[in-house]
């Protein structure tokens, strides 16, 4: 992705840095127009950590998900220089750098920002290290913070459609409380990444509003109260003096870039390095869909949904509405399906037979790619199945990640395309129950744009707006978090006055790509009420039997 | 499996042979013992004949099934003489023959027995074919079969479960006369081919006590009124003209071999041939299992239960009660499931990953074999799921064949030998499920007698056990059906008295080779309550989600 741009040109332009679950991406992003002039990528040396912890090799538990915070760094020393180089753009161009992070990943920090897991005598210890977004081993402790919240009536759940995630600050902080209160006890600072990057970069503490309000449970100015807190655990009382700093707007100015981060990145000390942000949420500005009634969809291993709205609204089941949690001035509101792209992959890695494994090889194309034209031949219903799409949990609106799976309608006939066709509507289903939650609550829906790995399969992208019966339209770029921070980089160096004037000249987005057919969207019309049917009767308790036999399968897994 | 046996000894012997789905086997007995000493398979040029009409090309509707009655007689003129050859015995020792049968496998004949699908002006035509029994495109039919029966409270309904099944004579005999009443004008017969077989070996039209009973609606002495048949359509007010014909108990002589077939089979003109028999009643003795109480399960593609009774009683759901319907003198009741083994099959087709199948080869197994290994490895309950053993539909106790199967509790974790196992502990279920209906009724079910093609699996022979908390015994025979037939022959020619006193001489069983295992057996009992709960959700109209999608389906596949 080398580019003809000249290095001694007088282009200016700013670095976005995308921090995900497996690599970090930096691309360098021209601030007059948003071209994308040169990109690279690091792969985290220790990945995730799910299984044994490096330093000791001990085992982790289940639903245990770490990560190591030198691999952080490394980016910034690696990807950051090769895609200046890859750009051929001087260095010295550069006048601001962004990052946007994977959340809730929040980890034990001293007061001088030193992650607890790097003191040699914390290296051993599991959670002293950052607890990865989709660590899951909370779950008891969320259930306390939500039976509690619920009969306190404690006015911030509901912000949050009524439940608070395993995966955010609070339940993990509380997990790190009660397995183990000395490394809890010595975290002066307990930071989301998405912060704690950004004080690498600059070399002070900033707290940004989106991560405070989405995963700390920031809610009218105020953090959750200390007799609520002591309530849930007495040693718990006086967590909020851990995560409370003065939270920033996205886009500002966190600070200057430090000397010791201009050498590893090769930039200019002092340029403009801004707050921390979310990967989904700086994608919205990347797709230019901050408007009210543009939802946008980050599809990949799961997706994200951001919306804007004009007014505030309790949505059950969505993750969470903050003020200026997308862009300030907007109420942002998210929700989340927890698998979607991981469906697919685990239907192809566990149920692909040998034949259409050498099939899609001789065609030359992923099997992904060879299952979904077979299932693109086919008329809607025409495999006389229907699925719920819980593999992986439900992260809205049910908010249940003790769910699983489901799939109706299979006979000695169904063919692998039939149920892979099956398990990408489902997925589409779960996205047109979330659009029905927002509409529910008074916030329309006007426009789906869609943005993430899964934008190249045109296939599921028609599906999804024959589902939904919306027009589908999709970020630009291959790059939508990176693209975004970059947005932000630009703003927080001040070559444009907010973040919506950024988007409108840097942001990218091909408008109505897909369109829903209408003959279509009928026939899909009558699928979402039997999706739905089986969604309340399998989630919402009518037939408790997936927490049953998940409570089975972990008593026989002991 | 030829013998040692020499040509010139005085032993006599008795062919059995058992007609497939998709061969026909022929196996050399001798009478004193039972001893299997020759057998030989033709497989059915034609096989199921189920997508296009051979003499036309015509594409069949979706459920047909049907097939050629030449493929029966090349049985007889290869399968048998190879079967003696490989015996190596003198034919002259052959004191008799008798077949077995698929049912309701029925075809439309004139009245010397000439099958309509032979006349040159007919060979187009696909009703003037056998319906192979798994034909299941006369549902409508059927229903309005069962509907008016109850409606008009007609006393034979309740003697079949409440439920007529779309297998049988009049459903299929109805189905011809309302799509091609010229050809249903034509038959001037409309016979098992069961019964069609005996009357092309010994030249005599028959009929047997088993087929009119179970398949033909005979009860009490009669067949259906015709008051009531004309109620169904008035053009079928005569249909039991094309059926009627005095029957003969099991075992008993049709008639003598005749010229022809002697000539077809190499054995001598004029040996005993007995009636018809189906393949799952014929099982029974040849397991030494006519006991009331003896439940015998004939385990291949499908399941079929057999068990004699004491007392007549009403199963809801069952297949049938006919009174000599297995041996003369008891209360004959069958009762079955519609997939089974098919259910693993499509699985391995259509499920097994490339990896899976290599490491099957390099370990010299087949998949069944090592995903069984697999499975049998782990603790009930571990894998999280449940399923529905309805692929094929439901045979009893639903009598459904338009349900289909469902998998409940797959996440990203679950393996192949996972779902694998929850789809043989889905049809163990149905077998208890079965079982429950039975005892409900009160017929106790005091041993379960496993006969058919499954029998070497033995992790799913323990699994029955533990699921059915009952012990397992096993046919001491690879060829349960074909020995059977062959007890049949001996008890025709006269060697025996009757069929209980030649199944004591010739029968082979094993008793109690699987014990349920105390631990695994109180672990299923709570999977089991959970299948239930889905049985009945999906099965019994609670939410008829099963039924809408089949609709909808054919609707997209017209």
């Amino acid at each position: 992705m080398s580019s003809a741009v000249s290095a001694n040109n007088t282009d200016r332009y700013v670095i976005g840095v995308d921090y995900g679950t497996l690599s970090g991406r930096a691309l360098v992003v021209r601030v007059d127009d948003g071209a994308e002039v040169g990109t690279a990528v690091h792969e985290y040396r220790h990945g995730v950590i799910d299984r044994t912890l490096p330093a000791t090799g001990e085992a982790l538990p289940p639903d245990w998900a770490l990560q190591d915070p030198e691999d952080y760094l490394e980016v910034l020393r690696t990807a950051v220089p090769a895609a200046i180089a890859a750009a051929g753009i001087h260095p010295a161009s550069v006048i601001g750098i962004a990052t946007d992070f994977t959340a809730c990943t929040v980890l034990p920090a001293l007061a001088d920002g030193t992650p607890l897991c790097t003191l040699p005598d914390l290296v051993g210890r599991p959670h002293a290290y950052p607890k990865l977004w989709k660590h899951h081993a909370a779950q008891g402790q969320a259930d306390r913070i939500n039976a509690l919240a619920h009969e306190r009536g404690e006015p911030w759940i509901n912000r949050y459609g009524g439940k608070i995630s395993s995966e955010w600050q609070f339940a993990k902080g509380l997990q790190l409380l009660e397995e183990d209160p000395e490394v809890y006890a010595r975290a002066e600072r307990w930071i989301e990444a998405a912060d704690w990057i950004i004080w690498q970069l600059c070399g002070a503490e900033t707290r940004n509003v989106c991560t405070a309000g989405y995963k700390g449970i920031f809610q009218d100015g105020q953090y959750p109260s200390a007799e609520y807190l002591a309530a849930l655990n007495p040693d718990f009382a006086g967590f909020v003096a851990k995560i409370e700093h003065p939270l920033l707007p996205l886009g500002a100015r966190a600070g200057g870039l430090t000397a010791e981060a201009a050498a590893w990145t090769g930039l200019t000390e002092g340029i403009a390095v801004a707050v921390g942000n979310v990967d989904a949420h700086v994608t919205a500005p990347a797709a230019q869909a901050i408007d009210p009634g543009q939802m946008v969809m980050i599809m990949g291993t799961s997706t994200c949904h951001v919306m804007n709205g004009e007014t505030l609204a309790e949505v059950p089941g969505m993750c969470g509405v903050v003020e200026g949690g997308i862009v300030a001035g907007g109420y942002g509101y998210e929700a989340g399906q927890s698998g979607v792209g991981d469906i697919f992959a685990w239907f192809v890695d566990s149920s692909l037979p040998a034949e259409y494994g050498a099939e899609a090889e001789r065609l030359g194309v992923s099997p992904h790619e060879y299952l979904s034209g077979l299932a693109a031949a086919q008329r809607v219903g025409q495999h006389g199945l229907v699925a719920l799409d819980w593999h992986n949990g439900n992260r809205s609106v049910l908010v249940d990640h003790e769910l699983s799976g489901v799939i109706v309608g299979q006979t000695l006939a169904t063919k692998p395309e039939d149920t892979y066709r099956a398990l990408v509507e489902a997925t589409a289903f779960g996205t047109r129950t979330i659009v029905d939650a927002f509409e529910g609550s008074g916030l329309p829906v006007r426009e789906l744009v869609a943005a993430g790995g899964l934008l190249k399969n045109a296939f599921l992208m028609q599906l999804y707006a024959d589902v939904t019966g919306r027009p589908l339209s999709i970020l630009g770029s291959e790059q939508g978090p990176a693209l975004g921070s970059a947005i932000h980089a630009a703003v927080a160096a001040g070559a444009y006055p907010d973040v919506p004037a950024a988007a409108a000249a840097m942001g990218r987005v091909q408008r109505r790509v897909y369109e829903p057919d209408p003959e279509r969207a009928k026939a899909y019309d009558a699928l979402y009420e039997e999706y739905r049917l089986l969604h309340d009767y399998f989630g919402r308790g009518t037939n408790d039997v997936l927490h049953r036999l998940r409570k089975i399968r972990n008593e026989a897994t002991k």
